[in-house]
């Protein structure tokens, strides 16, 4: 192209009308415009060299804004990819993102949420709401990411943690496990709490009802946690031939438990996880666990924050994303037993 | 404690002069204190009980401050440790972390630090950086992290790769290999680079210079990268018996590639990583690398860039920490060849 790139080009290269495009890279407008799309037309004005030249002032002045964007702990595998998700859509539409850590404890988000409201932070970003929580940010903008709360009314973005037990479940019934027991995450947290519920609710879909008390809640998502769970699951169920694990920590919590129980995985007791994090698949044996869209999720989260910063007043929104099942070598047929 | 405890109380508790306590909770003043200092100051100011009106309006008014955090990608597992202990000082001492990924593109780089300083961020803390850079953030106060720049002159946080590599080449040489490979990560990243001196200087020293010419660059610190540079690194020196890999990813590549060749870790080819990120114990083998304290190189970076916020003009440091040998199964005794 020998003249300079004009929106129209951007516009066609995107693929959307030049209206659309030109709302994409003006930062005052940006915010009504589908993340991806502006990140399509963002890509395409790069790519043709295209200055715009509110967009580009944006960057230099003071017109690119804030989102606090809070956690437990970063060092979680399940955060960096969330994170990064948020990070390249607020990116997309012309904000940034104040990060930080709470270790899960309330006050200390309640300072950090005051904190960054003093920055004039223009929304939240939740990871480490509690179920029974009301919100702090609010009347910020505020959108609950990997999390919800009992009351609802805060829009949000979760992966469908129900599915994802209910085909775990059905997957080590295919197996001929009916002993199947459930190292819960812990209760105060809303995906502790609805994995807990579906493995009820899918332990008494499939008549296997008697196992349904054979759970023992961790006291956190970690695997220290979901060893000592373990030990005691097994104390009180020493029956069971499949342990469904509240995450992917808590089951290499499980790994460690049979371990100094003396019990091989998969041959004797079946082991899955939830989440997909990294390097799971290379464990001893491999998990068997659900994936979670975690980077989709963190970019869904900033879209949806976008637009409530773009309308306050729109219904709130929660936002589901599908799970798959990743079937590995840590579960295995049922052993029969005499009992 | 019947009365309100006071700042006498906090700094008793602290184990700190009182002028320290006041000075590590006053936001004007804290960045004079120690950054871990500081953290215990606000430790026993918050098990007391204490509120310190300043510090406390320092949370809910705008002074607190802003530093810019811009890294590669936080998927990398390299980073979320990193990052975390950055943010963890940089709380202790009032301030709060703007986080932004560039993918290594050098130019998003650009754009970032420019939108960052829209938005009055006092400082930058960099893990982008290639050797042949100038800081893009000066003249704000700037810090490196995990990273160092030919030229000087900016201060730098890094993890003592050179004695690293010499750990690991004397731990392979002591299982009696002379023909010790390199897999190195990409030439233009300081970790890369100084790693792959190091090799050819501790090959050199330990008279095994004959093997100093098998080496393959990565052109990323990835997994896919350290794969098809141990392909080519093989078909060029199939007699190797050992590969220091620039990295822990790179290493993983290398577990495929060996795997693709048909050679057993470690029977025939021991392998060893950089890094000791999290479950590289749990590899099939267990790699062998070396620990490098992120979690701590964060916080200095940290505590370095708020020293450089309170004296701009003090003399540029550069702070190396130590690194550990973790030995573990992908490394043995060199097979007797007959070549």
């Amino acid at each position: 192209m020998d003249r300079a790139p004009t929106i129209k080009d951007v516009a066609e290269r995107a693929g959307v009308h030049a209206a659309t495009a030109s709302r994409a890279l003006n930062p005052a407008t940006r915010a009504m415009v589908n993340a991806r799309t502006a990140g399509r037309v963002h890509e395409a004005a790069r790519a043709l060299g295209y200055a715009p030249n509110s967009a580009a002032r944006s960057l230099r002045t003071r017109t690119s804004s804030v989102a606090g964007v809070i956690i437990p702990d970063l060092r979680n595998p399940v955060f960096p990819p969330i994170v990064r998700g948020i990070e390249d859509a607020l990116r997309e539409a012309g904000y940034m993102a104040l990060l930080g850590n709470t270790d899960g404890d309330p006050e200390r988000e309640r300072e950090l949420v005051a904190a960054m409201r003093g920055r004039q932070t223009d929304g939240f970003i939740l990871a480490t709401s509690r179920r029974d929580d009301t919100v702090p940010g609010s009347p910020v903008p505020t959108v609950l990411v990997n999390r919800r709360i009992d009351g609802g009314g805060v829009p949000s973005v979760t992966a469908d943690n129900a599915a994802g037990v209910h085909l775990l479940v059905r997957h080590l019934a295919g197996l001929g496990h009916t002993r199947i027991g459930h190292v819960a995450g812990p209760r105060s947290a809303s995906t502790g709490w609805e994995r807990y519920r579906a493995y009820l609710d899918a332990i008494t879909s499939l008549g296997l009802d008697q196992a349904a008390k054979a759970v023992e809640f961790a006291e956190a998502f970690t695997e220290a946690a979901g060893h000592a769970a373990t030990l005691d699951l097994f104390a009180a169920n020493p029956g069971l031939t499949a342990v469904l694990a509240g995450n992917d920590l808590i089951a290499l919590g499980c790994y460690s438990a049979l371990a100094e129980l003396g019990r091989t995985v998969p041959d004797e007791v079946s082991v899955t996880g939830f989440n997909d994090m990294p390097f799971v698949d290379r464990q001893r044996p491999p998990l068997t666990t659900v994936r979670i869209p975690h980077y989709e999720i963190g970019r869904e989260a900033a879209r949806l924050l976008l637009e409530r910063i773009g309308s306050p007043e729109a219904p709130t929104k929660s936002v589901v994303l599908p799970v798959e099942l990743m079937a590995r070598a840590s579960t295995g047929p049922a052993k029969p037993q005499d009992s």
